[in-house]
């Protein structure tokens, strides 16, 4: 690839002027007198010849790279938060900044390698993401880089990071179901995500289970139950439906703790003979593309991908990267899984 | 950022020797005689201040960068091709190059940008990625780039290519159904995607298709029937399996053209209380996490994203970039909806 590039001695040698001269006019420097016509004749020839600047060069003199590591766990491989990419793409796009992207698979030796290559092609700054909202600590994390962090929390209260407010998301579940006249019948199903392998469930459960709980206090309702299990197939969520069916009291409504659980609770329902929502209202989290595609349409509410990324990025790039947790709302995507319970 | 990196220059003032002794040192150059208690004092020192090689500088006088371009059209953001771009990264890693990532959004000014933000950045090689396969052209290409096409075509017979092997894909998915003893009521949902916007239909709807006719015709076989319509939401297979419930010959199976459309059929044969397989037998491309979480669990022929990823890295950092289509065989996930048909 480098033998095609058209370098400045090229474009002096076009331009009939000095190596210097050229290096001058296509930097943009002062301190050399150049006539109107030189200048004119030097920017024809690196136009004409298809000059590009070398930025590694460049980057040497300025030490500014205009690029950004961007080092996540599986954030490529998890199918809903290829948008969360996409944002940061965007943002850095709009500020003329390239994206270096890797993935570690959560192994720290990896991750070790990774963000040493990163900063060793000098990146303006790097941004560490989860797949999903975590506790973290960045590996290898000394000397004061720039650094973001993306869907995950910081352990050590010295970076700035953004998450999506899943606490005000639990509240907003209930809520729904409140307007909609829902009272003592609300099951959650999949809870704080308490499974054998991960006793201590997800970050994301133990926020919405806290801004459930929150809303249907200062309701003065109850939680009629909380069927805790894995989250990450829709098996999970159609045995935990099967198994709240003979609650007392009778279950009016649903929150479900993903789509996906929400995908096992609809076949688990149709299984049983309930009719969604007349029999059975259900609300759900994440608003993947499966909400969209169940019948009757899923209300869920979202996780703000695009935004997530977006604002890691701006805020990088920003001049306050000052340690705090900025929240994300959570928008509500309101569909046809909701209506007024039967009695 | 780059105030905190340590210097060749610290390195020497730790060591006690001079800045051009480390130099040499530490890049691994010939042509100066050192002391090997020189050399060890500095290695010593080199990795006591946690001193790492400035790879801009060197990369000027090596010339490669061990960095690659992954400039696609929107396959972060399409949830079922992550797992291509974690096949890059593994292959990457494997070879110690980076992966600067980025997404036109289809723009060709975008894309033109983004290649040229790379190329100033002396990548030793591009990828171009498309979301779903198609014949394409990468922008600006002039020069003798190290290029390969990743799930995309090449039209101008210049670069090396790595595709899915659709065309074997749609014969598999005959022959399982033919295994099944299905011969006259087999139908065809997605077809060649031919639709009032995309009227040229997609690429690997041609190449299923004419898979699918080669093992029909080579068993004496004729289809039942072929629904064309749009690919991308289950509502589309939803109608199209509706359409042809009444048809004679009275369908056996389906062919689905993908995991989503094939979600569209299992909600239409629910809503007319048929049963899968007993009644009919469903058959899909894709392979998508939709598949699995289908009750009963749907026979699909997997796209492969991570092989494909993988191979793209694998050639570019290879020494064969002849122009070539690599196709890469499609494996077929046996689940639960295929049967022998009621007659």
């Amino acid at each position: 690839m480098p033998s095609s590039r058209v370098t400045q001695a090229d474009v002096a040698r076009h331009a009939g002027v000095s190596r210097t001269t050229v290096s001058f006019v296509l930097s943009g420097r002062e301190g050399m007198r150049i006539s109107g016509e030189a200048r004119q004749r030097i920017l024809g020839a690196a136009q004409e010849l298809g000059y590009r600047p070398n930025l590694t060069a460049q980057s040497l003199r300025t030490r500014k790279t205009y690029t950004i590591g961007l080092v996540s766990d599986s954030v490529a491989s998890t199918h809903y938060a290829g948008e969360m990419i996409r944002g940061a793409l965007e943002a850095a796009l709009e500020k003329d900044h390239l994206l270096y992207f890797a993935e570690t698979g959560d192994d720290p030796a990896v991750e070790e390698k990774l963000l040493q290559g990163m900063l060793d092609r000098q990146v303006d700054g790097m941004i560490h993401a989860a797949m999903s909202t975590r506790r973290s600590r960045p590996a290898g994390q000394s000397g004061g880089h720039r650094t973001v962090l993306l869907n995950c929390l910081d352990e050590s209260g010295e970076f700035a990071s953004v998450v999506p407010d899943e606490f005000a998301a639990g509240e907003q579940a209930v809520r729904l179901l409140l307007e909609a006249g829902h009272r003592d019948g609300i099951h959650v199903v999949g809870g704080h995500h308490f499974t054998r392998g991960k006793p201590e469930g997800v970050h994301a459960g133990h926020e919405r289970m806290r801004g459930i709980e929150a809303a249907t206090a200062a309701a003065g309702v109850e939680l009629a139950g909380v069927v805790e299990c894995d989250w990450s197939e829709p098996e999970h969520g159609y045995r935990a439906t099967r198994s709240l069916l003979g609650a007392d009291p009778a279950p009016t409504a649903l929150i479900c703790c993903n789509d996906r659980l929400a995908f096992g609770a609809y076949q688990a329902l149709r299984d049983a003979g309930l009719d969604i929502p007349a029999d059975l209202s259900v609300v759900s989290f994440d608003d993947s593309e499966l909400a969209s595609w169940l019948r009757p349409a899923l209300t869920s509410i979202a996780l703000p991908h695009h935004e997530l990324g977006r604002r890691a990025v701006s805020l990088l790039l920003s001049d306050d990267l000052r340690p705090a947790v900025h929240r994300i709302p959570m928008p509500v995507r309101r569909r046809e899984s909701i209506s007024s319970p039967r009695r």
